[in-house]
């Protein structure tokens, strides 16, 4: 199965119609990781056809309105719909607060378990580890603390070379599990069939890291090389890298920097501010020094292969 | 200048798409009143063309999600945009601690002046009062404190009688002004001229009544007896009265009891619950008692005449 990545929302700021602020739904197995929810999150999850239900990790980079101000109103829906599996929320301090005061003061239950992560390291941290995925924090550089996330899938079990296995007539189909997780094939007489034999190596796994909103950080190469796919912010062009340094963001050119020294296999751009109407030129800035980029688009779903 | 109503949201709880929480915009002169703020409402205001600056008063009935999600990123859009002018709100306790608690989490600034109005009066009370209209809550019944408000244009200048006023040569054009404030003319001999004769009566005021959320409560009638317009809630049709009366909500037909008691002109029916597929049976409910009943839709403006 692939590992998909939907862009809910990839515009920076003040939502307008067909620009939603940040939000993307990353799909491994039969699980939705929904990366940062912006307002109007659930209206996109809703029109792009997703399950409320296959959602129970949520992360949050910062704590700035256009990552979060739709998280409330997602929580208040899968209390109304009586919800019953827990939700785990990774983000930094203050969110727990938000939430919770306005439950309170709205008199509203959360009808589920609700479990909130403390995101406060300066150093990149794993902060989820399950049998399919580890998720690590990315520290970024910005206005206010704020982390990307690292996704790597797991490996999985080894693959049968089923012409090899056939070759033992004593290798029963009760014996395949065993195999497939990396052990050897003791015969009755003894001798020792090494599983390399028997089987292929399991299937190359995916990572996916996520940077936004960030300035131009060079260190974070070292945390996400080699990664699949990468999300950068971008949120200016070159002739704003003044402005990009004063408010904390990137340029597209600075993404393509990053991508390149981290050799990433494909750059994915978003965050754009509004005062650019033709987004084409974050790629043209950003494939000059990184050719494998691509630029986020509401509505479109990325496949990590 | 004709006051006009119109819908950004009229849907009960969880927001689709195309089915957006409570939010509509009343329009006196060249003022933008905002009535309930749900989640998505400063999106809504820029796919239908409203402007920002034009909305000075925001009237918050309760403090359910679904009325007031929204604000947060409104007043963060209004920030970032650099408004100037201040921005009054009318909520009950507890609006303003939430948004100061994000603003400050956030670290972020509201960049113009931000005045709450904490309503908790049990009785129906004057909260605003201009040189164009007055505004008065109606208190409502529902699972939490909630209010609806009233607005009642007020009485213009006096129309000029050109021909009565030409019968009188003394009179000039810089009387005008006294005449159409309902001043009578006094002439060089001392004789007075009755403003009467002088001038037709101002245009008739116009009102405009807002319940929701609540339960059936026939005292608002006496109210908002004889509004020109009643938006009063119908979570539900009869078929659900048992679960209206639970929940603090109105069926149709209620709402139509409602405004046949009060004698409104022009019933308006919204915050339709999302169980019924096709909300035009709401408004065959509530016809059975209440023949000029309107169904709220989404991005339709209604002409208060």
């Amino acid at each position: 199965m692939n590992i998909s990545l939907s862009i809910l929302g990839c515009h920076s700021a003040t939502p307008r119609a067909n620009a939603h602020p940040s939000a993307q739904i990353l799909q491994i197995k039969n699980q939705l990781y929904l990366i940062d929810c912006g307002e109007g999150t659930q209206t996109q999850i809703r029109k792009y056809g997703f399950s409320f239900a296959k959602i129970n990790h949520i992360f949050i980079s910062h704590l700035h309105g256009d990552h979060f101000f739709g998280l409330i109103g997602l929580i208040s829906t899968m209390s109304l719909l009586n919800r019953k599996q827990a939700l785990h929320i990774y983000a930094p301090e203050g969110l727990r607060e938000i939430i919770t005061m306005q439950m309170e003061i709205s008199q509203s239950k959360i009808v589920f378990p609700l479990h909130f992560y403390v995101l406060k390291d300066k150093k990149s941290k794993l902060i989820l580890d399950t049998k399919d995925v580890q998720v690590k924090t990315i520290p970024l550089k910005h206005r206010i603390y704020a982390n990307g996330f690292l996704f790597q899938e797991k490996e999985g079990l080894r693959k049968l070379n089923i012409e090899a296995v056939k070759k033992y007539p004593e290798i029963e189909t009760c014996d395949y599990h065993n195999l497939k997780k990396g052990k050897d094939f003791i015969q009755k007489d003894g001798r020792v069939i090494s599983n390399a034999i028997l089987t292929f190596p399991p299937k190359k796994t995916r990572s996916y890291a996520y940077c936004s909103d960030t300035a131009y950080k060079p260190e974070i190469s070292d945390i996400i090389k080699g990664v699949d796919m990468l999300y950068h912010e971008s949120t200016f062009l070159s002739d704003r890298e003044d402005l990009a340094y004063i408010t904390g963001h990137s340029t597209a050119l600075q993404a393509g920097n990053i991508a390149k020294a981290a050799q990433v296999k494909h750059l994915l751009l978003g965050h754009y501010s509004s005062r650019y109407r033709d987004i084409t030129a974050f790629q043209k800035e950003a494939q000059t020094v990184f050719r494998n980029t691509s630029l986020a688009k509401e509505g479109e779903t990325f496949i990590i292969e």
